[in-house]
């Protein structure tokens, strides 16, 4: 029935102040409101609807998109929303579209890659939407490496121009975003060529399609590269395909904030730092763990709300059967993923802080801390968001046959977020990147240069080289102090035997790329210790609100004894615990799970998601899920008749035997 | 350029017969013939095109599926195709469809609980598909639980006919294949009332739609439950709700082979014995895990091909850059897949042989190894399905952001296959049966009732309990024997840990629920075990062919060791091997990694897949990747127009300004 609250019961059940708990989430009170707001006038207006997108073929899912990301550009203007409310609408509306790539890429390239003077020139234009840009890097056979990019940008002394020319297949380029169909330029990523000599790989702004009638530019081919994974998903969005023949830019269309190349194409550094684009690629990885955490608590919320409603077994005297939220093998596998949601916010916010503090330093000349807090963004986004893959899965799982339906919302939420794994740097490619820094690290350890920020433990490499946990209760795991130091050991021996293995290579970039596997698991080490210390740290902080603290402190355990079991042959290995230690663990983590159990449903709706934006029948905030399910089964395509289309032709004379006849 | 063998040099690697290795694959020179022929008549006929299927709306996908099931149906009598070839052609056209359920289920469901008489009343017409049957079990409200179904078959002596009803909606019947728009008939379950008695779950052929007109008799409320996971995937099938409304139907009906209900309205079983039922889940289950292996060398033989054609970084001088196959951080994930594919293939076989012995033993009334037949049966259908699921998504994964496409293939495999997870039994609540077979068997050690089967290693429990492994170096990890004692330890100590912590409950039930988590996990160890020793068993086995033996042996190894090394907790809290065993046979992998290597296209060559079956782009026989990659992206329907539909609406104004005047 409507209006009926069937999680009522659990939501009683809490220890602690939701409210508060909301405001903890979002970050601030203010983050809080905004996010409340705008989440509530996106649900509560029709024309972001969104339920219908799995049953549309391409071109009606897409235009449906190109609709919404107009009307939703209409209503922040109407609303004369700030730039934070706008951000915020185009999340709650949860549909990709080319203005992503348009907001978050081509703007940020220009603001970072550019002049003064190109950012005077095309920024106005791009805040008004008076064009719209995607960024073009990826190609057909070059993606994570990419100083291998094939596309030319050969300057032309003689007009002052460069031409961009596509010399191979593989040099196409192929999965831009917004690039499809839609955008009328484009950052285009390039080798550029003066005088013969190639210069690596630069950005320049080129314009791909009339702004009079959208048909692309002479010697521009484009075009959609075609359906990707799932439904809806990513189907929304144009990721497109260009080729480019021969294509004349004017010279001061290259980004030439960072390099330069003179009227007479002479190239030249400029006086600005490079190291600013690592700047970048903090900020936007930091959004991706951000967005991790969006995405994993979503797919928890729905597991955990559904999993309160679903009974099965266990019914006595004709009762009712038990919930299976209170099986421990559903609590084993939830509960440490509610609590993963949890710990990639609070990794997020300090990341956002992490950001802020190397802009500080960066502007004061100081990039000390730019490599270590580039590894550890590198290391965060590779961890969040593979944990946050399987998770949506694990999630969808959890809900037995019905998390496989659409409606269930989470097919569609792993189509749609799975690419985080492999975009902004594959995740594998990244540990690595993470785990060549470690190395350094370990390498100069004995040089007196202290390792600094997210690998000082390291300083205290001698300590956790032979220091034994001195765990003897299952409680003696509650300790912040105890998790911390079995954490930091294993991470530091396993950094540390990667290097003592490598040592043994004549040459250390064979050993590297013999050792891969080993030097993944001990940068996936480092990483989830990053972590549970963010978590930690947190909890140290003044977090008000009834309870609140002490069931973040429950969820923190329960995260740090996950991974101590997932990974306890990494702790065992490393003789960091002993067996008996880690049974110990494990029996701590099934009474963590029991205190979570109570305050389950409390703690998911302190996300305050919509059902909007959840968008799941199984995830209702009401727990109305038979009935819903129920009517929306009527609503598919095929319900539409009650014989279906294809029965007169095929059904008919099969079941006649008539086949013979029959045209098929 | 078409022709030209792109994986020539690849092949030319091989260090074995790889014709040899299909028949091995595929079971038998004959099946070998069988499959060969019959997957290229369906690769060779345009009717079974499938790579439009992500482009299709639900209802043009539909009817499209229908007119193949219909005119595979025709191919099939005209070419007088044999029960096994008949069943290849379906396997081969690759799309899930009503005809599954109807073969699959409807007919066996009818063979094995219909009496004589039964049979040859429905069975002539169900072989001619004058009727099509679909499997009515799973309610709304009811899955795993089937004791717990809601729909009841009340007995009217007056009339001497069964009522069905569906008394509240989570009795809805949910989830069949083929009962949304096809099925005329289906075996529903029910409650079988008589005289107000309720005598538990019974089959029931039920007519559901008319024969002439197909529109639902009277009585019935029927549709199908709307779209699922993925583009194409299980939107081919008419998955369905369904219910009653007091439909009546004849009292011979009801499929009364093992408890019938007389005219007079009295129940009493029949002499045949009920264990017959466990027998056929036996048969199902032991399709699923054949089908695993199929699916998860499917994805692997992608991933692999592809890895060989894909290059990144490492170009030295202007060189081509590096495969990325060999990587060894990409060998370390795709080679164990490989390795698993093969492992599951072997215990599917030996599966199949266990059925056969288990009939024979039945039809001579032998129940003895049934509980362990079933176990066993359960478990690695649970085993296999959750390692294939996530073998494909790693393979997705594996491919780079081209495996996101759907040309990749690997979206709509993933999509496709996750449903085994869940179906035929839950793959966590077949672990909870499994451990609870081990947990009788644990406690019958002493009693001198000799475990049987894949549990006989436990009659060994004394040595197991106490052995420490010898393995002292790398190679030693080459000894079949140090790994099946490794796993045998390993299994046995930690259900015998399980086992002593129940006892220390009270209330054993209340134990099991409370070390639900470790028990499945015990019940993990002993599925491993199982297919590691089937594995080493096939090895004994005589295998002509040059090298063909010797390359088994290596991916035997292959999977044993990363099955040590992914539960390498297990291993050293059990204390069956020494954290230094444990480095050594990671040291071992790394060189098996790198024997498999000039192996590794041959060897997924041997599951002898055609194009067409395989459905990929990456995983091109020839491949020729990137050129039909680019030719396949101008098919979506976006690519139909230059200036994308919506354009004139939306896009026009956004980029003029004109907002306040477009209709959004």
């Amino acid at each position: 029935m409507d209006g009926v609250d069937y999680l009522a019961d659990e939501r009683s059940k809490a220890q602690f102040d939701v409210d508060e708990l909301k405001i903890v989430w979002a970050g601030s009170r203010h983050a809080f409101e905004v996010s409340d707001r705008i989440s509530r006038l996106v649900a509560s207006d029709p024309a972001f609807r969104k339920d219908n997108r799995p049953m549309l073929g391409r071109k009606e899912l897409f235009k449906n998109t190109l609709r919404k990301a107009t009307y939703a550009w209409k209503r922040i203007i109407e609303l004369c929303l700030n730039e934070e409310e706008a951000s915020k609408l185009r999340f709650y509306v949860d549909e990709p579209a080319f203005t992503d790539l348009h907001w978050g890429m081509f703007v940020p390239a220009i603001k970072g890659q550019g002049t003064d003077e190109q950012q005077q020139k095309w920024l106005p234009l791009a805040y008004k939407m008076q064009i719209i840009g995607c960024y073009a890097q990826t190609e057909l056979g070059h993606g994570s490496n990419v100083q291998g990019l094939e596309t030319t940008a050969t300057f032309d002394p003689q007009t002052d121009e460069f031409i961009i020319h596509s010399p191979t297949l593989t040099s196409s380029k192929w999965w831009p975003g917004g690039l499809g169909k839609i955008s009328t330029h484009g950052v285009v990523y390039a080798r550029l060529i003066t005088d013969g000599q190639d210069h690596g790989v630069h950005g320049f702004i080129v314009q791909l399609r009339s702004l009079d009638d959208h048909s692309p530019l002479p010697g521009i081919t484009v075009g959609d590269i075609g359906m990707k994974f799932g439904n809806g998903a990513y189907n929304t969005m144009d990721n497109g395909v260009l080729r480019f023949d021969h294509v004349r830019i004017p010279r001061n269309q290259m980004l030439m904030r960072v390099f330069q190349v003179t009227r007479e194409g002479k190239v030249k550094q400029s006086n600005v730092p490079r190291q600013l684009v690592y700047g970048t690629m903090v900020f936007v990885r930091q959004t991706i763990v951000a967005d991790a955490s969006c995405a994993i608590s979503r797919a928890v919320c729905i597991a955990t709300r559904y999993s309160a409603i679903r009974r099965q077994f266990g019914s006595q005297n004709g009762g009712a059967e038990t919930q299976v939220i209170d099986y421990k093998t559903q609590q084993n596998r939830l509960f440490p993923l509610l609590a993963s949601a949890y710990a990639f916010r609070f990794v997020g916010e300090w990341l956002k802080w992490l950001y802020t503090d190397v802009t500080q330093r960066l502007q004061a000349n100081d990039f000390s801390t730019l490599p270590e807090a580039h590894a550890c963004t590198a290391g965060l986004k590779s961890l969040t968001t593979s944990a946050t893959a399987d998770a949506i899965e694990e999630c969808r799982k959890l809900c037995g046959g019905h998390g496989y339906l659409c409606t269930s919302g989470l097919p569609e939420l792993f189509a749609v977020y799975v690419p985080a794994c492999t975009y902004e740097g594959d995740n594998i490619v990244l540990l690595l990147q993470v785990a060549r820094f470690l190395m350094k690290t370990v390498s100069q350890l004995g040089s007196g240069k202290k390792p600094v920020g997210t690998t000082a433990y390291m300083g205290r490499a001698e300590h956790l080289l032979q220091c034994q946990s001195d765990v003897q209760r299952a409680d003696d795991w509650l300790k912040p102090s105890a998790i911390l130091e079995a954490f930091e050991a294993r991470a530091t021996r396993m950094s540390v035997a990667c290097a003592r293995n490598l040592s043994k290579f004549k040459n250390q970039e064979d050993g590297f790329l013999e050792l891969q596997a080993d030097l993944v698991e001990a940068a996936v080490a480092h990483c989830q210790l990053i972590v549970v210390s963010k978590f930690i740290e947190k909890l140290q902080q003044d977090i008000p609100g009834n309870g609140v603290k002490q069931v973040l402190g429950l969820l923190c355990n329960v995260y740090a004894l996950h991974i101590l079991h997932k990974h306890l042959g990494d702790f065992l290995s490393t003789g960091c615990i002993t067996p008996k230690q880690g049974s110990l663990a494990s029996e701590l983590q099934r009474s963590l799970c029991s205190q979570v159990r109570p305050n389950a449903i409390a703690l998911v709706d302190a996300f305050n998601y919509t059902d909007h934006y959840l968008g799941s029948v199984l995830g209702r905030s009401d727990g109305n899920v038979y009935p819903k399910l129920y009517e929306e089964a009527w609503k598919d395509p095929l319900n539409d008749t009650v014989v279906p289309d294809g029965y007169h032709e095929y059904i008919r004379p099969l079941l006649k035997q008539q086949l013979r006849t029959a045209r098929l």
